[in-house]
């Protein structure tokens, strides 16, 4: 997928660019450019909700999209800027209103967290060369999506409404808008997303899991650097007795997948992967990300009175219940780190009974069941066990993916 | 809309035919017939929902169809019958079995209500000529609909669930099934739905409301009849000042019905009517229904202790605050027929200051905007004042729907 030799550039992939000296790119836009834009775009768009008040969805609604000029000079109640001038498209404005008011984020924060700082930049651009922003409250991300992915999120969108109101709990990525950056003859589309990896607590690994084994090991290139995201292989060689969940919470993850995966099922989505982030709240090394806390601890900390000791080998009692998974780690800092993320995670242990949280959530969900998957798949199977491919029919990759990370990743504890 | 002169028929209105000694058939099928169809058809389908465990609704439910053979020898799971073999479809199982769960209603509950007691055929057919069942304990009504009328509902059903989970309260038809039975050509489709009028309450009015004045007066035939339905001009004529409802009530009745005008118009529907039946507490003279309870009462009852006097004038406080319409009526027979009807009343008063029961729901939302329509309006706004005909564009229907009722049907109580 990378490709070299364009002119003046070093690396690309797909419409990701980073020239020699480190400016990176998107279909040729720079990205400071690309965030100011979508600043300023959804600072317009969502403060228009104050004039209209809220009222309830029609289905209708999900098929609206809302066009705005960007001239440089100002337009129509927007304001002027330094870019160059841009059109930006809101598609099911409504919707994506009710989504995050669903989720708890009214307009004030939501605008708060986008426009008031600096997007930050994810240095870790996806296999599709999209790119990645974070607000710097780390609530939300901002991905680039193809335009193929665009259109199916949006017929995605019925169905979204109806999974919010009966499962709350899922596992989806929640998505709280979508837009169009038009600029000359590029278009650039984003989602605005949950963030699933808080920067301020220390990740120790981070796991993209599909279920297969096929290729589902990262490489060297990844390993080797400071936040490789781990595969299926690594995985079950790192935790070859997964992670130990207390056996209401596993129920609760195992029937969230299932209903989770009934609905991707619907859809024909394959290609999905569960995102596994782990903080070790006995041995928070951070690995990954730009964990603002550089916490000061030694690998083994001192005991505390009421924690369990990390590294010495469990009792049996301590490696099958992890109830006390949620009482604080010993380290105030971390403590700390934890409770100020907007983001929380799921009590857990590893095989060693640390005390673990998980960052958990499904990505990567908008790739539809198309024909070059057929045919990779095709060609695949004529060289290799067919079933080991991650690209195969929705109803096996769906069924497989939950019975591996029901069997292999998490476990339940004994009651 | 009548039509005569079918060989044997003293009467025929659409596909009902009522023959000279009194027999009812619809498209030919003798409507004892179609009731015992019906029952073996939704013990068969409904049952076979035991078999497969709740789970969460996708989009793909709403255009699923189910088709069952009965032949009347007993057929792969269906039961053996005396009728002539017939096809039984079921609408969309999975979505409304969810709208029945929403409404609390169990398999089993339903089940009972339809098939353990023979059904009560309606003696007073629609204006399109449908025949209507009502299930023996009052819960609901089976109503038949034509082709193009369950098309719509099938097309509205996502609407519908995005509707109730929003709008719990909301004044639309309570839909529990669509079905259709088929019998050698012809086809017999069919909604299963809530019960407006209370059959064992006395009702001593029923207005089918559209906010129109052209042509809205029940025509003296039909007040000549037992229980007449009168109209918007009749409504007037007899409440001038209106039905007065407490503060909270009102607001929120009228919140609920710009609610779900706003679903209708969504949808182009329009001709839709508001049902009010009144039942006066105070001098409960059932004219409509087959009331169960004869009430052996004085039109003026013996004035208990803590009832107010229903029949000289009302003080100015009694007037225009209807709060002790929620004081159990006189009448020991009719509170216990209140209470034993599964359907509630909204306590209400009149010009006098009686205490009123009304029983209240949008009905007729299946017809659309279709080019017929347009035609007629065409055409009447030609001899006519175009606003007071009642086939006009969906906005206009809604608002001046909502006004008529919010302004002359409905008045607020002062604080």
């Amino acid at each position: 997928m990378t490709a070299n030799g364009a002119p003046g550039s070093s690396h690309k992939r797909g419409h990701r660019r980073v020239s020699r000296d480190g400016n990176v790119t998107f279909k040729r836009r720079s990205t400071s450019e690309i965030m100011t834009a979508i600043q300023l775009g959804i600072e317009y768009t969502v403060s228009r909700e104050n004039h209209t008040p809220m009222r309830d969805l029609l289905t209708h609604d999900f098929c609206v999209v809302e066009s705005f000029d960007f001239p440089s000079d100002g337009g129509r109640g927007t304001p002027a800027h330094k870019l160059s001038s841009f059109a930006f498209k809101c598609y099911a404005p409504a919707a994506f209103r009710h989504f995050r008011r669903f989720y708890g984020i009214n307009m004030a924060q939501f605008l708060h967290s986008i426009c008031a700082s600096s997007l930050l930049e994810l240095p870790n651009a996806g296999a599709s060369g999209s790119i990645f922003f974070r607000t710097a409250d780390d609530c939300f991300i901002i991905k680039t999506v193809q335009s193929g992915e665009a259109k199916y999120l949006r017929r995605l969108l019925q169905q979204y409404y109806i999974t919010l109101t009966q499962n709350p709990g899922t596992l989806l990525p929640k998505f709280y808008g979508l837009y169009c950056y038009k600029c000359g003859s590029k278009r650039i589309r984003f989602a605005v997303m949950n963030n699933l990896l808080p920067s301020s607590v220390p990740i120790c690994e981070k796991f993209d899991l599909k279920g297969s084994t096929y290729k589902r090991r990262a490489s060297p290139e990844e390993k080797a650097k400071a936040c490789p995201t781990l595969k299926d292989l690594d995985f079950r060689e790192i935790h070859p007795s997964g992670l130990l969940l207390e056996a209401e919470a596993y129920d609760q993850l195992v029937d969230t997948l299932a209903r989770d995966c009934l609905v991707l099922r619907s859809f024909s989505i394959m290609d999905y992967s569960l995102l596994v982030a782990v903080c070790n709240l006995d041995s928070p090394d951070a690995v990954c990300g730009d964990a603002e806390v550089k916490l000061n601890h030694q690998l083994i900390p001192t005991p505390q009175p009421d924690a369990i000791a990390p590294h010495p080998p469990p009792t049996e009692q301590q490696r099958w219940h992890p109830a006390s998974a949620t009482a604080p780690p010993a380290d105030p800092e971390l403590e700390s780190a934890i409770k100020r993320s907007p983001i929380s995670g799921l009590p857990a242990r590893n095989e060693r009974g640390d005390r673990l949280l998980l960052y958990v959530g499904i990505v990567d969900i908008l790739q539809d069941y198309r024909l070059a998957k057929r045919m990779e798949h095709t060609m695949w199977s004529l060289v290799t066990d067919a079933e080991s491919v991650s690209v195969v029919h929705p109803d096996f990759y769906s069924t497989r993916y939950q019975s591996f990370l029901r069997e292999f990743v998490f476990k339940r504890s004994v009651d």
